[in-house]
Parts: C-alpha cells; sequence; structure tokens
C-alpha cells in the first residue's frame, strides 16, 4: 500500500530520526525499504508482535512499551547469532494514544534501542485500532554460521545468560504491586520493560555454540525446542540456575519456579561441546559475559526428549512441557 | 521471542504447507528465518497491517481476509519492480476466531495467494487479541533497477493499470448491499479481497517507467506523492480515466470521484519518458497488460507540486490531497 496523508505526518513527526543507515538505499517514504546485503552473508528475518493487556498490562507508558517491542524482536537476532540491522514497525493504535505525549514517548522509547543497537527503521505502518505493536527485524550473519536449534550432541554443556526468574518476578511485582526494595524493583522494571538482548554474546556464540535459543516461554520450555530440533534430552541441575540474590530471598516460594518456567527472560540458552567447555568459558569470562553452565545433553530414551530436573523428567510432548513427573 | 507451544501447534496445522522455497535455508521453526540472496540484488522490504472494521467489514470472511492481506502486501512489491518472494505473518485473533473452521479458510486464502506468486511464509507470530494481520512481505531486485516515486521529469506520459474505482464501489455496494448484477458483484467482491498485485507489469517497468507508486488511497493522493517525491506537477484528464462501464453505469453520480479518490485500487500509476511511449504501449500490448495513458508530468508552479484534473488544481498541501479548489 502507498502511504497515507496521516501516516506521512505521523512518520516525519515522530520516527524519521531512526531511518538512516548505510545500507539502506531506500527508507521509508516510498512504497517499500531497499535494503544492500553483501553477498557474504545471509538475512535473518524474524517477527513478533505485543498486544496491549496480553503482553504488557494496559497501564504501561509508551516509552515502556517501545522498548520491550524492539527488545524482544532483537533478542530473537542473538539467538540466531545475527547482526540486526534493520527493523520495520506495524503500529496500530486507539485513536485516545494518538497524542503528541504518547507518540513522543513510542518514538523515544524506539529510538533508545534503536540507538544502542545501531538499527534502523526502514518502513511501518500506522493504522487506527487497539493497541498492537508488530516488529519485523532483520539482521545478517555470514554464510552458514546462524546459530540454530538443531545443532546440540549428547555429552555438549547446557549455559545460560544472565539471571533466570526476572521476567516473572516483573510481571508479579506489576500485578500485585510488590516492592521489594526500590532498587530491586527498577532492576526488575528494567527487565521487564528493557530487557537487554544478548547480541554482542551471539555474535560471539557462533564461535563455540552448537545450538542456541532464547528463554521467552521459561527454560524447559525452549531448552525443549532444542532438544526436540537436535534429537536428544537434557539433564539440568536446579542447585546451578542462576537467580538473582534478592528475587530468591523475596520470592522464596516462586523463585525456582519462575526461573525454570516463568518466561520473559530474554537470555540465551546454548550448548557447547564438552571438549571446548573451558576454552569457552575462558573467552566468555575475558568479554565479562555473565554465562552459567547449568546442566548437559544426553541421550533421548525411548526415542523421545525430555528435560529432566533435578532427576524428574518433565514431560515435552508438544514441544513445550505440561506437567511435572516423577521419572518413573 | 522463542515460539510458543500453541503457535506450534497453529503453524504446524494450517501454515506448514506455505513455507517451502529454494532460496529459505532456515523457515519457520527457529527464532527466526534464513534467506539467503544473491549478491546481485537487493532486498525490498514492505509491511502493512489489516484491522477488522478498519480496512474489512467485521463480516468478511477469513479466506478473505487473508487474500487481501497479502495482495495489498505484494501491491509494494509491484510499485518497486520487485520479486516477491518470501512474507511473515503476525495474525492477532480473538478466542472466538481460533477455530478450525476459520484457520483453515485463512490459511487457504493465504495459500491461494502464495501459491500464485511463488512466495514462502518464512516467520510470524500468532497471539490472542483483537483481529489484527500484519505483514512483512521481501522481495528482490537487480541492483539499481528498482521503481521509485522520485524520477517523474517534466514531459513524461502518465499512465495508470486496469480500472480506477473498484475498490470504492465494492466497499459501497458491501456497506449497502447493493446489488450490480451477480456477475459484476462478484467481480467487484474479488477487486476488493484480492486485488491482483501487478508484479509482472511491474517488473516489466523497470525497463520503461521513470517512477511508480500503488494506488491505495485514491489516484490523485498517490499521484501527489510521486509529484512530490520528483519536483514536478501532474495534469490528467478525467475523460481518459480507466473506469469498468458497469460501475459507471450503475455509479453515475459517484464513479468518477471514486476514480480519482476512492482508493483501495491496487493498479499502478507510473511515468514513461515522453520519447519512449509508443515503445512502451506497443511492448505493454505485446503483453496484454491494460495500461492507459490519463495525463503528463508538468513543471511546478511557485516551486509547488500539484496535480491538476481538467484544468482544476488540487491541492497537495501535505503529501495527499485536501479539497477541490478552482484554479485561480
Amino acid at each position: 500500500m502507498a502511504r497515507s496523508t496521516d501516516e506521512f505526518r505521523l512518520i516525519d513527526n515522530y520516527f524519521k530520526g531512526l531511518t538512516s543507515q548505510s545500507q539502506v538505499e531506500v527508507g521509508i517514504g516510498d512504497d517499500a525499504a531497499i535494503i544492500n546485503s553483501s553477498g557474504d552473508y545471509q538475512t535473518v528475518v524474524a517477527s513478533d508482535t505485543l498486544v496491549e493487556s496480553v503482553h504488557f498490562p494496559a497501564s504501561a507508558q509508551a516509552e515502556q512499551i517501545a522498548s520491550r517491542a524492539l527488545c524482544v524482536n532483537l533478542s530473537d537476532m542473538a539467538a540466531m547469532g545475527a547482526e540486526p540491522k534493520w527493523f520495520t514497525l506495524a503500529l496500530t493504535l486507539p485513536s485516545k494514544k494518538t497524542t503528541d505525549l504518547w507518540l513522543q514517548g513510542f518514538s523515544r522509547g524506539l529510538a533508545k534501542i534503536a540507538k544502542q543497537f545501531n538499527i534502523a527503521l526502514i518502513g511501518g505502518d500506522t493504522t487506527a485500532g487497539p493497541l498492537t505493536i508488530s516488529i519485523t527485524v532483520l539482521g545478517e550473519v555470514p554464510k552458514g554460521q546462524a546459530l540454530v536449534r538443531s545443532g546440540a550432541k549428547v555429552g555438549d554443556n547446557i549455559y545460560v545468560s544472565g539471571d533466570l526468574g526476572d521476567g516473572a518476578a516483573a510481571l508479579h511485582s506489576i500485578i500485585n504491586e510488590a516492592h521489594i526494595g526500590s532498587d530491586s524493583s527498577s532492576r526488575l522494571l528494567e527487565r521487564l520493560y528493557c530487557p537487554q538482548p544478548q547480541i554482542e554474546l551471539g555474535i560471539g556464540l557462533r564461535d563455540y555454540a552448537s545450538a542456541c535459543i532464547d528463554i521467552s516461554d521459561g527454560l524447559i520450555a525452549d531448552l525443549g525446542h532444542i532438544c526436540n530440533a537436535s534429537g536428544v534430552s537434557a539433564e539440568i541441575d536446579s542447585q546451578q540456575l542462576p537467580i538473582d540474590i534478592e528475587v530468591k530471598q523475596q520470592f522464596k516460594q516462586q523463585s525456582l519456579q519462575w526461573a525454570i518456567s516463568g518466561g520473559d527472560d530474554y537470555q540465551l540458552c546454548f550448548s557447547v561441546t564438552a571438549g571446548r567447555h573451558k576454552e569457552f568459558e575462558q573467552w566468555a569470562a575475558a568479554c565479562k559475559f555473565a554465562v552459567t553452565k547449568i546442566g548437559n545433553m544426553v541421550a533421548m530414551e525411548d526415542n523421545q526428549s525430555t528435560v529432566r530436573l533435578d532427576g524428574q523428567t518433565i514431560s515435552l510432548s508438544t514441544g513445550g512441557y505440561n506437567h511435572f513427573a516423577n521419572n518413573t
């Protein structure tokens, strides 16, 4: 579709500053964008949609919504080991939000993340309707070097980046208006609305990881996707799971559950060949990446991928997890 | 974000058949898709969103919604002279629509168009919420050959493809339940829900057109975008506008207005250097493309782009049109 007059005004007023980048031949303002990619690279494409009251509370501020929408999309690039370059934005907006204040906040949130990761807005669409943000991120990866889910082998070590359970703890705190100390509370809010995509780690992992995924549905579910795609099973140790000390103290009952199935963490879960784990850990330490070994890939039993936590099998019948069951 | 279990089930059940294509290295089922583009091509990217009750009536069938959503996105590829290759789908769906019947219809509508234009679904996202379809189409164009809006010159001939006003006539007929004969009525419905993107014409126009746009907002508004981008004005002749004979007869009062400002036609409007218009028209006739010369590009007055219809100036103050005014 050609762009309508109102869209031009919206783009000119709020999003024009986000559009410049060297490989963009035609950016916003034509029927489509044109980008120049090098023949030595593959193009990586991911889309994600955020809907009000489903993916963020109706009380969330425009800047928070924008930064979260872009961060969760960039997290997919991190999981592929790709360098993000460009994005399109489809913004569906109820008329009550079409105010200078809201749009400026939204644009500020996008700009903050776009600048941090040096990515350019190359197109999009604004329409009237219930608040929905749909972003497509495009990135590049040198040919054949992308991280996929299907490469894990029996014996590989399993790692995660950062802390687990922060996303669920933040959501719990917002819903219940729980305060766990102002510093901690603002750390959690930042983790929910601005979950830092692990782009640099993902790029570095091209040299080390046999499989990789980002944790959005929860560790068990997402690790289960790697297991299913790779034809292996996983054994993890709950004692090793990295959980923020304040979250652990404040939410004694829930923190472990959140770490394994809470979701919304946007950390990376990946596997590294056992023979290279020392080399990998030295590299990660030198780069100051927080990574934690949480378990190992093991052989499937009865041709079925499973994830075992402290010896208990968790069913992965449909790619996610259904229930906890004794390992009988 | 990683894909959730429910999404996997949706994709497996309804969309998996749409995903194969030779240049797709990793399609649906990982964190992102990976595509191989050749170094001789540029990547062309366009996004468009359709919202229920805004872009299609709530009574529209799933198959119609899907085909319209994909067609209007492909129309942007046509306007760029690009060959569409891949698309992502962000489908936000209220729970009452999450039925086999609805999803099968939607998938059928997508598949029909995807097959016709040989494009592959490479990713996407399904979420709960008000019905919103956001599609990003990616295509390719040989380096430097894309059709943009900014190349029109004084003296160029202005052409449109197909008929104008069908989109508005169809919408009017649906809203007013007007019947203009069953054949004609089904032709109009087809034009609204399955507006054929002019891909082949767009590719051919790489050799002829100096500027090109697709008509979604209406001829005057979209031709105005070309004029603004190119720094020229346009003069068009209402007698030359191609309007379907039955639409003209049935809607005597409205058909001209619909042809110039109705929108939703998804035909191409483009300019061709005057010296090549015979050659172009012979080529178009040989290829059986319906194209009509409707006017000429002329010089701006007072450094202002205008579109004149039968000598009357139409203001283009903000890229679209505001009102009809006498040419004083």
